[in-house]
């Protein structure tokens, strides 16, 4: 017999379609890739050396579950150069962002408690915490992020175990938080005492501007937890990962992921390390940001020239996705399935949202995809959309 | 405020003091570590720099769940020669056997669920099942393994989620179940539908006689999921294991393990696929066996040699680990603090029993120290054994 909380995990039928896109031929602006092609595939084989004949079987050989104690000191100089409220103690690696947040769902969730989260949000996300029976409460969210007086509101009706936001280039929608309402949102959240779940794999990956403030850094540290990963800056196979918070919380998160998987895998933790020591990250994320970008651009002129004029997106200041809306009665799912009958793919935005609502929106991947394949898949994409018109 | 479960976790006064297991001239018998001079370094560097030049950004990019196939088809083989019962779809790569425990966990674990368990068991297992809430139910064990007697009994009064028990050199006695009790598990758990969780990293590592015939095979891998790993016969820092299941069980376990963590390491499963295509595999397991076997040798000499002859402990027949029973009124964590003093540590016994007895027993690693070190720790330890007979 398998436990409660399997019940209420649903099969999606969108993921079993979405197979298909492994397909000869097809143009997937479906999954959350970063650029194969972009990888620094050299680099990060020479770190593998250098860190092997370095320190030998030490990279191979069980490791403390807070994770490499060097790679640790490199982040915390990263999140808060010259800090010295930030340390080693605040920080614990993990394997991938997904385990940060299957590691919060399992100190802060009880059956039956709430979650606050942005509308739509992070599918992962929603998968870890339904998986400890969490129940889902989305926030009024619009093209600035969540509404703080929608925060409010919901905050007098009942008290969430946490409030999740991806506040840089969420995904699916990416849209940013605003800076005057990321003011807002930590002046709530510690006048509610609420605990902030700060998810920001994408921070790095701007296109325009500069960095943006982080809510950590807002809220100086304090019922915050920031997660953050080197997934799409060095690579994500290598599932390296962090979350930063108090030293109580991180020490509580290193003590459940003991239980949870012993450590992150000692070998990839030593690639960063290295490949964050040669100095290269600054050099290689300006390369990202400058692909990316054209990518972004592409698709949009694309999308202007083949969509109809019914249809209207959004321009993401960074990340790797951009959304579309549709006419209202549309539903994205038929459209998806026209889409691969001409073999190109995005996901249904009706995915991300814990509700059930926004049927007519799609998440559109621009990082993946080549330059000609973004040009030949958005007018694929936009024949579909002109017969339905 | 922290999820109900948490107040349930017990910071191990142990585990704290063994920290101090890392000063300088310490010798300790405490870890669970192989010993890292007999890591494969150098081949396991050619098989990164292999598979990185091979398969190029898919060795470092996003993978499925499940695992990847040549590497799951390479364990398929070795767990059921030319069998064609056992399939790619009955296994999944985990992040380490720790965290297959931790899945099985969230699979069928609820508030209040039963595991049965040998007595002592695995401290692992038992962290990753109590953070379910679960209640764990020791079963009578001796130097043969569970009783199937005591089992029986325990069936007629409850009714677990599943019996969790490692049948080869188990952790922490060194203990296997004979192959007559095997069988024997396995027809109880046929008879009383039970589902049996067969956690085995330590299989490949006998000293005497050939590879036992595991539950999995004996119950033609009905209602069992088998647990084994690359951490003991390649490197633990790799964090490359699986699980073999029923199609249902595993694909179950894959869809949960989506939310927990995406997927392994996709690196680190390339450099075991390459490793275990090199064909070295083989002997470099002879070469551990017989290392491991001189090790244990020698401390079973060492201790005749210097323990008081009112101690008593056992000859595993492989693993990492044996067992030492003190008189019975004595406390091992006072022999522990003691031997601290004298730079040489264990594990108390206590922990690893779920009912807290087990007070006059002591683990003792036998892989991970020197032969010089395994010598001059037991002889030291011999010293304070002395004083207190």
């Amino acid at each position: 017999m398998y436990a409660e909380r399997i019940a209420g995990l649903k099969s999606s039928a969108i993921r079993d379609i979405l197979k298909l896109t492994s397909r000869e031929g097809m143009i997937s602006f479906a999954g959350g890739l970063p650029a194969p092609e972009l990888f620094p595939l050299k680099e990060v084989s020479e770190a593998a050396q250098r860190a092997l004949s370095k320190y030998g079987s030490n990279a191979l050989q069980y490791a403390i579950t807070e994770g490499l104690m060097p790679l640790r000191e490199k982040i915390v100089q990263t999140l808060a150069p010259g800090s010295t409220r930030l340390t080693l103690n605040h920080l614990i690696i993990t394997q991938g962002s997904q385990q940060g947040l299957e590691l919060i769902g399992k100190l802060y969730l009880d059956k039956g408690s709430v979650v606050f989260t942005e509308t739509p949000s992070y599918l992962g996300a929603l998968q870890a915490f339904r998986l400890f029976q969490a129940e889902i409460a989305p926030i009024a969210t619009d093209d600035q992020g969540i509404l703080p007086s929608a925060l409010r509101g919901a905050l007098k009706k009942r008290r969430p175990a946490f409030l999740y936001l991806m506040p840089n280039f969420q995904n699916p929608t990416g849209v940013s938080l605003s800076l005057e309402r990321r003011r807002e949102i930590v002046e709530i959240a510690k006048n509610n005492d609420l605990l902030l779940v700060e998810d920001d794999p994408y921070g790095d990956l701007f296109y325009e501007g500069e960095k943006q403030t982080s809510l950590f850094t807002l809220s100086e540290g304090k019922n915050i937890i920031y997660l953050s990963t080197f997934s799409k800056t060095i690579a994500p196979g290598l599932r390296v990962a962090f979350a930063a918070a108090d030293e109580e919380i991180a020490g509580k998160l290193a003590m459940i992921k003991q239980g949870t998987d012993l450590q992150t895998n000692t070998l990839g933790q030593y690639i960063v390390n290295e490949y964050l020591e040669s100095g290269l990250l600054p050099e290689h994320l300006r390369k990202l940001r400058t692909t990316y970008r054209s990518r972004r651009d592409l698709m949009l002129v694309a999308m202007k020239t083949h969509f109809p004029s019914t249809i209207t997106w959004n321009c993401p200041g960074g990340g790797m996705f951009l959304w579309v809306t549709l006419p209202e009665n549309w539903d994205a799912r038929d459209i998806l399935l026209r889409c691969l009958e001409h073999n190109v793919a995005f996901v249904p935005g009706q995915e991300f949202f814990p509700d059930g609502s926004g049927r007519n929106t799609m998440r559109m991947n621009f990082s993946n995809a080549s330059p000609e394949n973004i040009e030949e898949g958005i007018k694929r994409m936009g024949e579909v959309l002109k017969k339905l018109s």
